[in-house]
């Protein structure tokens, strides 16, 4: 017999065996050898080829099945290339804030609160409390739950000046996460293609969203103090631009809180262009030693759309955030939200809702203020003590960071993995910045897991810093 | 005193009131008598004035107060109209199909199965036990819990063909609902302005996220077999199309399945053209006298994106999908995913793996085909016996949903309000088109609540048809 024959056994028994499903039996080798005029060798020479290319596997005494899990042959997906073609919108990937760390490191690189700081038994009560009710197994409205809607307007009513008319629960539209909401809010009142004022630092994920959004962003110079008003009225007069997007407390990276004369001068400035104020505010619940003052609260003409998060202070898994807005700018955001998500788990709703009306929910809050206290000063000390050359332009009054102005001869990108190597985890501060960084920044986050090796991890950031000089 | 000096009083004390937190107390009328120089009346009037206009309240014995919720004054929110802009995108509004009725009517709009469809049970233990968990208090990884991700490429690999290699857990990623896969899809692999091919009639959620990411929609002809495959290939070559978006299994409306030898050439021509097929198998879970078969299975040379949820078949309060994609298409998936929502919370994930891993899930679907046949069933027969005109081209094998043919001189918004007014809820078919109607239909659904009313709908609706002879 040739080993033609053989061959020509592979690839007939090949085709059949590409029909089959997973674990059908091949016909027995006496079979094989009467259909193909083969002898028993060439056969089962046939039969080992298949084998060995992981088309089928031989049970001894019992036969040769087709297998279930094939050995994975390498894909070319080149086609797709050109079916993708080049990205319309370049989105940065994924900021160093969102990497997991294992136990044993200092995470100083986080952007969300250890578990030790959030209201951990209220959000399991709640969950518990949610496994039973109607929200369950029921579609709530699109916009939201009506109560959730009602507490997001209470909330920001409750700071709005007696000249402001609060916002009503009918403004609210409720979202799955803040992220959700940034890229709402971005396409809903912007629009790909058209310019969108913001901080220069700014937060990374808005910075994501924006880029996905296809928007052109416009960096304002900002920084301990908040942005700079002369620049940001320049900006709106260079380019047209009818939003800006700020966070207004305890901004992140910087920490900066807005003086309400600066709050004032903002409105004004966004106001005289016929603009929106897109106002992040994300550390609401994460005041240290100022209380948050929203703008939205000293505004009832449509100008300032607010958008408040939970999941920050209330769970990671209570992706639930709320957007005001008053006119047709609400109708514009609902409108994207819903083609994009529908509506938001009623579960997850009823879960923030549940918590943040605990009374427990308030003590919680008051009882976060000392130990995030505690943790910013310690982590603050140590790098006074530990990394002198690390400048802390301000100490932030709420947030959960601390940005650091590194000396201009650092290299950046080198520190970083320093830091990793000696077991240290640290956000290198280029990926707040809209365009090319200012100078070399960290940002730490004294929220993380841990505080106890805060002093350690400043030692390592200033042993790192000194290799520079 | 002149009504002058009141006005000013007024002016100044208004002034005042709009710096004041409310609940702020006024000076007394005594205080203000010698601040302003004026008598007991002037005050007094200028009191009740402000009163009058909502800014304050009077507490007798107590003082006059700055009122803590204003009396709203009708805001003008016209400059939002140039900031705006007309809309990119003209984003249909929201289908009949998420209407919520009262329990009175008969509810046949619906989109979403009936609560005694759901696994219950299972869903609330799931979130009870996911109440205890980490998932409740932790982050998880942005392309979805690995064990999630692993159940999801396990399912599509149980149905492939033996010749396919099975998709990979990484090539997962665990969307907010399915609505954010189809909006995440269309714009990583189609993006605004250039052509998509979807099924004409197809889902409306689709046409709503197609809208939204501003993609070309292109009819192609499509019934109770599925698409002309002829007309789908002139459609790739006329436009230059390289995706298709559909649902092979049960497709809302038609409830087609494809053939398998439909299901090779709609393949074939998508690797001609070089295009993705964005395959949507929303009732992979309701199959009543078939079983679904992915085209996914078929394929693992990245040509199929595939689309799974576990909302409609779990619970609408499980907002949990998963699409899976190979090659550099999922990278491009996963980057816009993350952009819109970070990540999906990890105790909806953690509930929906938990429900389908139990055995009591495999039980609960078994039990449901009856159900379903049942309702399909009743409702079928009802409208063949009370809505002879209304035709039914074909008795679906799965899926929520008939698709009814009405006469051509059908006045189908009127059948609509006609229905209304006798307590039946409808969906007129004209949602579901992504051009002008071939004709008048209506889509019913037969897993809403209260089956025993079918009899009543379908008389109801076989009236109001009965009108337009």
């Amino acid at each position: 017999m040739s080993d033609g024959s053989s061959s020509q056994i592979v690839a007939e028994l090949r085709e059949w065996i590409e029909a089959a499903p997973p674990g059908a039996k091949l016909p027995s080798t006496r079979a094989l050898v009467a259909r193909y005029r083969a002898s028993p060798v060439t056969v089962q020479k046939a039969l080992r080829t298949l084998t060995a290319q992981g088309m089928v596997e031989s049970r001894p005494g019992v036969g040769t099945f087709v297998r279930a899990i094939r050995v994975a042959r390498p894909n070319d997906y080149g086609w797709q290339t050109a079916a993708l073609g080049s990205p319309e919108n370049r989105i940065p990937r994924l900021s160093t804030a969102l990497r997991t760390a294992p136990n044993d490191v200092v995470a100083l690189h986080s952007g969300y609160p250890d578990r030790e700081l959030l209201p951990e038994r209220l959000v399991r009560a709640a969950f518990t409390r949610a496994a039973r009710g109607e929200a369950a197994v029921s579609r709530p409205p699109a916009a939201g739950l009506p109560e959730l809607q009602a507490w997001f307007a209470a909330e920001l009513g409750a700071d709005a000046r007696s000249a402001v008319a609060p916002p009503a629960p009918s403004d609210v539209v409720v979202l799955p996460g803040s992220q959700s909401g940034l890229s709402t809010a971005f396409r809903a009142l912007v629009g790909a293609g058209r310019p969108l004022l913001v901080e220069s630092p700014t937060y990374w994920g808005a910075l994501l969203a924006a880029a996905q959004a296809g928007v052109q962003v416009v960096p304002v110079p900002s920084g301990s103090r908040g942005p700079d008003p002369d620049e940001l009225a320049r900006a709106f007069e260079r380019t047209g631009a009818r939003a800006l997007y700020a966070q207004p407390n305890f901004a992140n990276p910087t920490g900066a809180q807005w003086s309400p004369a600066l709050a004032d001068q903002v409105l004004d400035t966004v106001r005289r262009y016929g603009a929106f104020l897109i106002e992040d505010d994300w550390a609401h619940d994460l005041g240290i030693t100022a209380d948050p003052v929203p703008l939205a609260a000293r505004d009832d003409s449509g100008h300032v759309v607010y958008l408040r998060s939970l999941t920050k202070s209330v769970s990671p898994a209570v992706r639930v955030a709320g957007i005001i807005a008053r006119g047709p700018a609400r109708e514009r955001i609902l409108a994207d939200a819903q083609a994009v998500s529908m509506y938001v788990s009623g579960t997850l709703q009823a879960v923030a809702l549940d918590v943040v009306t605990q009374p427990a929910w308030r003590t919680h809050l008051r009882a976060l203020r000392p130990q995030l206290a505690a943790r910013r000063d310690l982590l603050t000390g140590a790098l006074r003590e530990h990394a002198p050359t690390a400048h802390l332009e301000a100490v932030p009054r709420g947030g959960l960071n601390l940005w650091v102005r590194l000396p201009d001869t650092t290299d950046l990108a080198r520190l970083v993995r320093d830091c990793e190597t000696a077991g240290v985890i640290v956000a290198p501060g280029d990926e707040w910045f809209p365009a090319e960084p200012t100078g070399p920044h960290l940002r730490l986050n004294y929220a993380g897991p841990n505080p106890g090796a805060f002093p350690d991890g400043a030692r390592v950031i200033g042993q790192a810093l000194a290799r520079d000089d």
